[in-house]
C-alpha cells in the first residue's frame, strides 16, 4: 500500500497570497465599480525591455530554421549567458564568481525550493521571521519543520535577522529583504560569514531584489565578504531586474570548492552534488529565454532595464516618504522595492481597512510570520500613476 | 555542522551520456575527418513547426506591450493551455481528463522526477529494468535505493515489465518505452490496473513519446484503462511530439479523485498534495512557451507537427527493417521512435564498433540497466538523410 509524505499535513493550509486573492474577490463582487490598486504580490507589471523581447523573439523564430534550431540544452545553461552573467554581475564588480560556477534555471523560487535536497534530513535550519514561505514550506514538506529555528527580524536589528548563540547547520538570508526591504550592512553579513565557519554551517543567500541596491556601501553579493565561498551558495533572477517574471529565468551561484562534510568522517562538493541535481531532475531552460535573459546584458539591455529599476525605485522611495510623513515607522523603500509599514494595529485588519477604505491591496505583515504582525508590506511594482493615486487616496484616510 | 544528504554517494558515479559523449569526443579527436551519425541520444533535430515558432515569436513580442505584458502565471498553467490539451489530447479520443487536473511544467523529466515527494520514504519501488535512469536516480537521491525492485523487461514479455508476484507500492511504467520501443498492449496496461488497485499501489505512466502511437489498437493513455483514475498520474510531453526538446514543455495529469492513504489511518488527495508542491516549489512555464505549445493544438500546428513525427516514425521503420534483415532480433521501430537490437554481444563493445567502425553513435543497452546488456538503442530522431546513410554504411559493415 502506497502511503502519501506525511509532512505535506504540517504545512500551513492555505498560502498568503491565495488567502488574500479570496478577500480581493470578494471585495470585487460587492463592489463591482470600484477601482483597485494593487500593491500587495511583488510582482511587475512594466512591459519587458524592447530589446530583450526582440532578442527573445528572434530566437523563437530561429528554432523553425536548421540553422537556429536548438534540441536539448545545457542543464546548468549555456555558456555564452553563464560567461555574461559572471562578467557583468560578479568580475566587473570585483567578485571573484566564474561562469562554472553558474546554474541557469527557470526561477529562483525552484532553486532555493530544491537546494535543501542537497543536505541531510537532521540539519538545524534557520528560517527569519518574517519570511518568504519557500524557505519554510520546502524543509516542512522534507519532513524538517521540527528542527526549523526562527530567526526574527526585530526593530532594533534594523528589520534583519542577526546571528543566534545557537550553532545552526542551514541558514536561509534574503536581502535586499522580502518581506522588509531591509538590506544587511557590510558588517552584519561578515558577521553572518564569521558565523558560518565558526559553526561549520551553510549560508543560503537569496540576492533576487539586488537590482535595488542603490548604496555603494552595501554588500549586493554576499562573495563579497571574505571567505564567503567557504561558507555560502547565491541565489539570483532576471524577475525583478529585468521584468522576468512571466519569462521565467534566475541562477544559482555554487562555489567550486564549497564542501561540506558527508556526516561519515569525509566531505562533499556541493558544486557536483547540484550538479547530479540539476542534471537528474531538470532539463535546462528554454533557449529563446537564454537569448532573452544575454540581451539584458547589451548595452541597450542594461540601460531599459535599468530605466524599469529606477521607476521601481522612485515608487517605493515615494511611499516610503508618504507613511513617514504621517508619522508611521518604515523599513525598506530604499535600496528594495519594498515598504515595510509598522501600522501599530493586527495586519489582517489593516489589509481589510485599506482593501475596504481606499481600494488598495497590500500585504498584511503576520502573514510572512509572527514577527510581521502589526505591519503591512506595500510592493513598489506599479506604475507610477498608480502609485500617486494611491498616496492621493491615502492621503485623505490617513491624516497627518 | 551541516551535513550532506549522503545517498548522492550511492548514484552511479556517471551518468550514461555523459560517458558515451567522452568517448565521442575521444573519436573526433582521433579521427578529426570522419563524418559522424548521432543517432544516441533522444533529441529531435528537425525545426520547430514554423506556425508554432510564430506564436512563440509574437507572445514574447508582445511581452514588450502594456496589453500583452504578462507577470507571474498560474503556477499550473494557463486555462487556455491546459483546456485545449484536455480537449485534444483526451476528451477527443474518448478519455475523460478536465483540465483542472492538468499541471503544465516545463519538462516530464522535472515532473517524473519530483513526484516521488509526494510519497513517504518507506515505500517500495518498482522500476523497470532497462530504464530511463530518472526514475531511479531520483529515487536513490531521496534515500529509496534499498526500496527499490527491478521489474525486468525480457524477451518473453515483449520488451516491457509485467506485474511482479510480490506487493510494490509505486510503479513507474513508460510506453511507448525508453529504451525498448516496446508499447503495452491494452491487456497488459489492465493487468497493471487490476494489480494496482488490489496492491494500492500507484502507477506512473511516462507517455513521453505517446505521440508515436499509430495502431489504434495500443492504449495511447492509461487512463483509457477503466479505473485508472483510481491508481495512476500520467506525464505527457511535447519534446517528441511537437520538437520542444529546447522549448520546455510538458504537463502532467493528476485525477482529481486520486487519494492515497497517510499512513496514520486518513487519506491524502494527490491533486491537492502535487498543486501544494507546485505552487510552493514551481513558477510556472514562460508565457510565450506556453503559447508555442497552444500553437501545436492550432489546425496548422497539428498538420505541421505531425508531419515530423511521422519523419521521425519512418527513420524508425527503416531502422529496425534493416536490422531485422540482417538477422538481428528488434523491438520498437513501429509506435515508438527507439529501435532496440539485440546485437548478442556486449553492449559497450557495440557501442565502440559501431563508433569506430561506421561513425555511428548509438546508445548501449546496458546503460540503461542489466537487462540491457547484449542489446543497443538507435534513436530514430534523426533527418531521413542521416538514417539513409547510416543504413548505407551498416549495409556494408554487417552482411546479411
Amino acid at each position: 500500500m502506497i502511503t502519501a509524505n506525511f509532512n505535506y499535513r504540517e504545512l500551513p493550509e492555505t498560502y498568503l497570497f491565495v488567502n488574500i486573492a479570496r478577500r480581493v474577490e470578494e471585495f470585487k463582487k460587492n463592489n463591482p465599480n470600484r477601482p483597485l490598486i494593487r500593491m500587495g504580490i511583488g510582482d511587475v507589471v512594466l512591459p519587458l525591455a524592447p530589446s530583450v523581447a526582440r532578442a527573445f523573439s528572434q530566437a523563437a523564430l530561429d528554432m523553425a530554421t536548421p540553422e537556429g534550431f536548438r534540441g536539448y540544452g545545457p542543464e546548468q545553461g549555456y555558456l555564452e549567458l553563464r560567461q555574461a552573467i559572471a562578467e557583468f554581475d560578479y568580475q566587473k564588480q570585483g567578485v571573484s564568481v566564474d561562469a562554472a560556477e553558474i546554474f541557469v534555471s527557470d526561477g529562483s523560487k525552484c532553486d532555493v525550493g530544491h537546494i535543501q535536497e542537497l543536505f541531510s534530513l537532521g540539519i538545524q535550519v534557520g528560517i527569519p521571521d518574517p519570511v518568504y514561505p519557500v524557505y519554510r514550506d520546502s524543509n516542512i514538506m522534507a519532513g524538517r519543520k521540527k528542527n526549523i529555528v526562527l530567526l526574527p527580524s526585530h526593530k532594533k536589528n534594523g528589520m534583519v535577522p542577526l546571528p543566534p548563540d545557537q550553532p545552526l547547520d542551514l541558514i536561509y538570508l534574503c536581502s535586499p529583504n522580502n518581506p522588509t526591504g531591509a538590506v544587511f550592512t557590510r558588517q552584519q553579513l561578515e558577521d553572518w560569514v564569521a558565523y558560518a565557519l565558526k559553526n561549520k554551517a551553510l549560508i543560503l543567500f537569496d540576492a533576487a531584489y539586488a537590482a535595488f541596491i542603490q548604496d555603494r556601501e552595501l554588500p549586493i553579493s554576499i562573495f563579497e565578504i571574505s571567505q564567503a565561498r567557504q561558507c555560502a551558495i547565491e541565489f539570483r533572477s532576471f524577475s525583478k531586474s529585468a521584468g522576468f517574471t512571466g519569462v521565467r529565468c534566475a541562477f544559482t551561484v555554487v562555489p567550486k570548492e564549497l564542501e561540506i562534510s558527508d556526516g561519515q568522517g569525509g566531505s562533499m562538493r556541493l558544486w557536483e552534488m547540484w550538479n547530479r541535481r540539476q542534471s537528474t531532475l531538470f532539463n535546462g531552460v528554454s533557449w529563446p529565454v537564454q537569448q532573452a535573459a544575454l540581451a539584458v546584458y547589451s548595452s541597450e539591455g542594461q540601460k531599459e532595464t535599468l530605466e524599469q529599476v529606477k521607476i521601481y525605485q522612485r515608487n517605493a522611495e515615494k511611499l516610503a516618504d508618504f507613511f513617514k510623513s504621517r508619522g508611521f515607522e518604515v523599513f525598506g523603500g530604499r535600496n528594495a522595492p519594498y515598504v515595510w509599514v509598522d501600522l501599530g494595529r493586527d495586519s489582517w485588519e489593516a489589509f481589510d481597512y485599506f482593501l475596504n477604505e481606499a481600494g488598495i491591496v497590500v500585504t498584511p505583515g503576520s502573514g510572512f510570520g509572527d514577527q510581521g504582525q502589526g505591519f503591512i508590506r506595500l510592493s513598489a511594482f506599479q506604475t507610477p500613476q498608480k502609485v500617486d493615486e494611491a498616496i492621493e487616496i491615502l492621503r485623505k484616510l490617513l491624516k497627518s
